[in-house]
């Protein structure tokens, strides 16, 4: 298969005039006084060191993220929990490569709003904050006369979708710094700290693999990849479709290397709000709950503008996408389950949460 | 190396004379309009199917155990949850087969007893009653005259620790069959219709692995092997150790191929009870809770004796043990989780108990 490569140069975005966004200030958390004082507390006598496995690194990594160096930590505490779902549409949808009509997207947004949705069972039954957000979804999401929703809903649109990235750039540089802010002023007026994040896009899981792709050099297809059919999912033929239409995004975007270009160029708008969000989470030293693929794109690119971000990311979820499995891998991270979730909207990290607050009471005891 | 056989068939336990363990009648839950119904409850609209991934198929199990036959079944209910906690001694341990020496048993056991182990606090905080099965512990638990522990601890010894398996059978096929109703016969005095189990004992990896190895026809060599060296753990010569010391076990005893056979040869009490309770759960058609490779063992067994009795079993948590993920493999399922745990106790479990609650809330709503 040809495959037609226009000349991008002209209007792939690249910084040579772009205004740098303004980051908020993050601290690593790295501490090991601190680490041997947690470990020392909740290692179970009699057993050798790490019986209590990954829930150990959990409760040093939760430990780091609140003691801001003041020892003792006394305990963990998680107040008010928050979950934002982020939600937009995508140009690339144009292309076929979802499974799913665009108009599902806003469906789904609505369904959410009118409480119908797992994310709103999940956060009644964990007791987070629900708010969704409309980063940019490609029309109204509520009709102008229409009952209020029961859940709130933040109107920060961007754009009415994305522009198809294998025609042009997905969004203007400035348009990606507007969505970084837009992500951090949300967070900013939220109470709280602890933050988990999920997303509503069709098309979505397209960006996240060409950020993927292109953030940590993996080669597409692998990054895109199926590890065997879903049902209701892409067919083979359509999966082809898909790659070719990635690849030539990702060709005509070469250039577009660094984590705020790749952004701008492959990503979105809800992604480029999940970045912004956890900066400013991280910076606020709340605890920040990644749900999939998708908001672990948001991640790769909140690591890439502001690395220290990382300390304060907990991996809740991994996907069925064999994309997501090599995106952990390149974050170093595992992720507390593997429950085979594709619905989005944040549920993979509201059913990982009781785990963290089992690490609470581990150290409570 | 040579392994010295000795002429085994006189002490290994075969069938020939042995009573028949009195099991208790357990149905298939296998319900395929029950399945459909549940479906249609819980999938979200605008999704492909199976979009909550291994949240429905744990949904769909839990409901089967629960509805008996009887449509429509509203909601999910979890009543009085109980977790038990199985000890004993293994006669293998003075083979130099485990990194701690046997006395740790009693010293878990009495930490559990004063409430000052991980799994007091997580049953605690999960809201489970928490018992103790002294099973075969080497030593008394409890001195006499000592102070009366916080935590009910039944004593159901069966012996002093089992018999070493490198020199003679684990246990007698009578003692077998005594372990088996003892299992049977706790669980039938307790209420709730969640049980959850776990084991304390120094060495039942061991009789974990073997049993694995010779139930399913998995290498000993993979079915105890280790995948990265472990802090505290053994070091390579002392897993060469073991594995020299199973494999004489195995040799000595490898006509003790029917589960009952392999259990009273290669087993231990803990686990003989286990399995019982496992038996008499399912017939009472309570959902089981399995936490890591011992425990699995004791489902292997259980599985051999009665097979329906696998769809009451939840497979909560994968340890590090390389044989777990093998015996999982076998077992065909999934763990719900993987943290790396090796405590034992049921910990695996009750951290993966409040995703049944998810399983739960997302039926109700």
């Amino acid at each position: 298969m040809l495959i037609q490569h226009h000349s991008a140069e002209a209007d792939t975005p690249t910084d040579v005039e772009a205004p740098a966004p303004k980051l908020p200030a993050i601290a690593a958390t790295a501490d090991a006084l601190l680490d041997a004082a947690m470990l020392k507390r909740i290692q179970p006598e009699a057993f050798s060191p790490h019986a209590l496995g990954r829930l150990e690194d959990l409760v040093l990594q939760l430990a780091r993220v609140q003691s801001a160096g003041h020892l003792p930590l006394d305990l963990l505490v998680f107040d008010s929990p928050q979950v934002l779902v982020f939600a937009a549409d995508h140009g690339i949808s144009d292309e076929g490569v979802s499974a799913v009509p665009q108009q599902a997207t806003r469906e789904r947004v609505q369904q959410i709003l009118q409480g119908r949705a797992p994310i709103n069972t999940l956060a009644e039954t964990m007791g987070f904050d629900l708010t969704v957000v409309d980063a940019g979804v490609a029309s109204h999401v509520v009709e102008a006369g229409a009952a209020a929703p029961s859940v709130p809903l933040l109107v920060r649109k961007i754009g009415y979708g994305t522009r198809n990235m294998v025609l042009g750039p997905a969004m203007s540089l400035a348009q990606a710094i507007s969505a970084l802010q837009a992500g951090m002023d949300v967070v900013r007026h939220l109470p709280g700290n602890v933050l988990a994040l999920g997303d509503v896009g069709v098309g979505n899981t397209s960006c996240a693999a060409l950020l993927l792709s292109r953030l940590c050099g993996v080669p597409l297809a692998d990054a895109c990849g199926r590890d065997h059919p879903i049902p209701g999912g892409l067919d083979n033929t359509q999966l082809q479709n898909k790659l070719e239409k990635l690849s030539a995004a990702a060709s005509r975007h070469r250039k577009a290397v660094k984590p705020l270009d790749a952004l701008a160029a492959l990503g979105g708008f809800e992604i480029a709000m999940m970045a912004g969000a956890m900066l400013q989470a991280a910076s606020e030293r709340r605890v920040v709950l990644v749900d999939g693929f998708v908001a672990g794109a948001a991640a790769l690119v909140a690591r890439g503008l502001c690395p220290p971000v990382a300390d304060y990311l907990v991996f809740t979820h991994r996907t069925i996408d064999p994309g997501h499995r090599l995106m952990l891998i390149h974050l170093q991270v595992q992720p507390l389950m593997d429950m085979e979730l594709r619905v989005g909207q944040g549920v993979g990290a509201l059913v990982a949460w009781p785990i963290l607050q089992t690490a609470q009471a581990l150290l409570e005891h």
